[in-house]
């Protein structure tokens, strides 16, 4: 049985170390988040994660879902119970507004949580994390009596959310969406159609379900620009808050998937559902991406999450099995045999997995905190700044992180050698879990074009120059440093190559759009490796100034200097070869006709 | 539900261009190799993998295999049928002797066939694959009479055969196995142990079920130089060939694994069973290693299968899916959106897909031929010259094309989206199943180390030497050829990454066997590149050459060219980062303390 623990401490160094919390304690939210209470929150929060959510993984995955003749769904045994006491506990409140009563902890806090739950337990996770989503949506683009209607009890967690957007014959090209929405006369309208894919459509978790739904209203454009979206209830809510009739929106059926299987994923049918249009008419994409950009920092986390609980059990598992010797002679003669660890192959996945995962959580409450300041910092260049980098992070967290969560989650069932392909040590759940968050909320070649289509190009690519500048400064500041050479050395390299690749797509993608979307895995990949560099320069640079002033945990520090040296020499190469792949533009990908393959 | 169509066309094109194997028509078994007999073998074996057993692929997956109270196990629904049919129609027979009832076909006619096997079922050629193991076992150390005793049933498929290698504390270090085997007056030995991961260890599909077992003879040295390799029957032989009593070997138990679930995984346990030597005592590792070598090439052949299998279902899903509009404009504007074909990034998955599995294909077929010439050639030095190359080739078919093969097929479910990961659409298994191919028969890690620890260096690097100096005559041959000029010149510059890579290690290993071991893998992978850009440089050649000729397929040509050409631009690039991440040597991957992980 794996198990998994908390990386708290390391959550903790980056807050102080790499991200300087307390330099933001004037802001609204951070005054709260002092380092007394995120000591608790984060001690907490991985208590009840190693204790209460992880124990319930496997359960999850081998019971699954259970759908009913009466469309209702049943979670794995135990979900229920651990809701209850996620939900008591406050779990679901930490970054909410106050006024609807959250916590209004800084988004970065939470963030550290998510990755804890996560990893805990992946399916669980998620009847929280669409919940989050769909609050963030109501949030923004709800009326003052929606938000009054909706938002405490689902903040409270006694109502959960989900998002409806795919359908059986679309799911990235929404502009297909057939469900309708007619209007009422008093002011709501009727949803009819059928959604797929729907996490958490239906579950016997929460007391209501908040479906935020898109749909076409009647004579809107058959198109993307006739899209709105709707909050359609499980059940009926009087405006005294009461529970009232059943809506027509029931679960049809639960897909069998190849994991997650603690989630529900359901085929949802609107039979004239009642629903409300939240924000303006025809403007639910605009609404919609509200959530999906919540939910795709979400699933970069998820990446982050699988793949360190898989490296964990791996590690565990490298001290315990002894086989064959070191090939420097035994390590240990008195025994039969050496542990795993001695050979250099198995710690290279070790390795490998220690320096993506460390990191991507560096990188991803980076990411959180430019959301927070995005929102929360005080001058408007500021949060525009920080809303910059994070429009730009959002493809590169959610593409390249579960990419390599997967990578590492199939390396570390790797060390394991047979045993990690039998199901009762459960390396093989993580793989199949983790799989989902490459492909879902936007597959990661969408979210590749979404960088190199969109990103990259905003305001004049002021993001990218910015990503740029800051990467230019910290390695200037770092280059004469003999301890940081190798990791500012790769840095400046990698990065030439990502310059270098983008001045090629300036001067190639708009003559041939087909040479930026044949760029775009690699571009995304390139830039992963350039800010995962980033943060290893920071790391290595926070750990080396705090060894030089005498640390307690000298060998936690050493650690983060090896691993980012490991780092420089051992990942960041790949960036020159895919320069190389950008550079060779679109001929030989598209020249084939199609009956060729 | 998933197709299957065996890439007849393709396997042809390899044998009549690259092999050329109507050269060899003078060695015995390939006399009988006409085109017209290559024609029917082919065109036989892939309607009967099309039509019975692609359909029972998924079947096998639902069902798995089921073990009852007395140690019985059932297969699958159809799959007994399906042995019958596979039996009758001779598919077992295909390269054994004739002497024992075989076609005595050359090797590379069966390999070609077992690609189709397990492209249509996996689970179910383990059956025949481990049978064919066993067979090559006895055929080479087994003395006259166990060959006519054993093999012409095990040739004609009325018994079928296993490898006991694994046991719960040992699996790649052999040395540390504890079955024992204790001599009898009779000559024979009673075996007593628990082997595990016994793939076909016990079922219901043929008569009797030969196990080959690694035993320790009684007071023989406890390590590896102490293992010898016994016949052990499942059911006991008569000299008259009638099957007699049941011998104390039994299956304890069967695994639940994340795929393969059509073949019985088992845990057999030995209790005093009688077993026959196999050639000399304390001599099993090598007798063994004849049957790990023949399945370390079914198992790559098992990475192109599977891999091959999932890519053509990704492309009649790309054919058949509309989402979106192509980045140039819409391409069938009548319809409401384009195919997935249009966009440049999911084309970047199929025609890596199309550039690996073409490339492995030929690279299989082409090791299976020096199999059959490092037996059959007729000079020593031809035959050694053979056995040079596949001995090198071996592990990088193996680890190489599995690794390959299991990216193919995730990037294969990945055109799906959501869908990839809905089982019943069946992407997910085959995903599920390549995994194992990975692992078993020596993980990956391991075949990297056989290649750089053992096959590099052997014979003062003769074999890798005889490589350089193919792909050099052939290199310059082609490169005046502009046709051919983008393959060569990307065959060459990874031709020289991979000696710069060989002279590195040959500088820096025996100093410190650490940075052979911290390089293998990179090596294994370079090594990879190399052998399928020869290929790639070969089949551009052939196909250049045919169309200079007029070709009546032409288009078919035409795409080995633009095929070889993405491989160049895409693919090969990797070499030089590969490279970089050899000469970095092993220090940051060996320097942290095991509890810094």
């Amino acid at each position: 049985m794996p198990v998994y623990t908390a990386p708290v401490r390391d959550t903790r160094y980056i807050m102080d170390h790499l991200l300087g919390l307390e330099r933001y304690s004037n802001l609204p939210g951070f005054e709260n988040a002092t380092p007394d209470m995120i000591d608790a929150v984060l001690g907490e929060g991985a208590r009840f994660c190693e204790e209460v959510l992880a124990p319930l993984n496997r359960i999850g995955d081998e019971h699954g879902c259970t759908r009913h003749e009466d469309g209702s769904v049943t979670t794995p045994p135990g979900f229920k119970d651990a809701w209850e006491q996620f939900v008591a506990n406050g779990w679901t409140t930490l970054s909410a507004p106050e006024e609807y009563g959250g916590q209004g902890l800084p988004h970065v806090v939470s963030t550290a949580i998510s990755e804890y739950l996560c990893a805990a337990n992946h399916s669980f996770e998620m009847y929280n994390g669409l919940t989050q989503g769909a609050i963030a949506s109501i949030l923004v683009k709800g009326s003052d009596e929606q938000k009054a209607k909706w938002l405490p009890k689902m903040v409270g967690g006694q109502w959960t959310g989900t998002m409806n957007l795919t359908e059986p014959h679309c799911g990235t090209d929404l502009g297909l969406i057939k469900t309708k929405a007619e209007p009422q006369s008093d002011g709501s309208y009727k949803i009819t159609g059928t959604k797929i894919f729907i996490s958490s459509g239906e579950h016997d978790l929460s007391e209501n379900i908040i479906h935020l739904v898109l749909a076409k209203i009647t004579g809107a454009p058959d198109n993307v620009k006739g899209i709105s979206l709707f909050i359609v209830p499980k059940f009926m809510v009087g405006d005294d808050g009461a529970i009232g009739a059943r809506n027509p929106v029931t679960c049809g059926s639960i897909e069998h998937k190849m994991g997650i299987h603690g989630n529900s994923t359901c085929v949802m049918n609107y039979d004239g559902a009642t629903g409300y249009l939240i924000g303006e008419e025809n403007k639910g994409l605009a609404a919609m991406f509200i959530m999906m950009n919540a939910a795709r920092l979400g699933v970069g986390l998820q990446g982050l999450a699988q793949g360190e609980v898989a490296r964990q059990n791996a590690v565990q598992y490298a001290k315990d099995r002894r086989q064959g010797r070191a090939l420097t002679g035994a390590a240990e003669p008195d025994q039969k045999a050496d542990t795993l660890f001695v050979h250099p192959d198995v710690r290279r996945m070790l390795m490998e997995g220690k320096a993506l995962m460390e990191g991507a959580r560096a990188l991803i409450l980076w990411g959180a905190l430019q959301v927070d300041l995005s929102r929360k910092a005080q001058t408007e260049e500021e949060r525009e700044t920080a809303n910059d980098l994070i429009s730009l992070l959002t493809p590169v967290i959610k593409g390249y992180l579960t990419d390599k969560g997967f990578e590492v989650a199939v390396n570390s069932q790797q060390v394991y050698g047979g045993h990690g392909y039998i199901r009762e040590w459960g390396m093989d759940q993580f793989v199949r879990d983790v799989r989902i968050a490459q492909i879902y909320e936007g597959t990661n070649g969408i979210q590749a074009m979404d960088l190199v289509g969109r990103k990259l190009g905003q305001n004049g690519g002021r993001a990218v120059q910015a990503l740029f500048a800051i990467v230019a400064t910290e390695v200037a500041e770092a280059k004469a440093d003999p301890e940081l050479a190798s990791i500012a050395a790769g840095l400046e390299r990698a990065t030439g190559e990502l310059q270098k690749s983008t001045m090629w797509l300036m001067q190639n993608a708009m003559t041939n759009p087909n040479n930026a979307g044949a760029a775009a895995y690699s571009y995304m990949n390139l830039m992963g490796i350039v800010c995962l560099g980033l943060m290893w320069l920071r790391m290595s640079k926070a750990s080396a100034a705090v060894l030089a002033n005498g640390a307690e945990d000298a060998d936690f520090h050493r650690a983060k200097l090896v691993t980012g040296r490991f780092y420089a020499e051992r990942l960041m190469p790949e960036a020159g070869a895919l320069r190389r792949q950008i550079e060779a533009g679109s001929e030989s990908l598209m020249a084939l006709p199609v009956e060729a393959f």
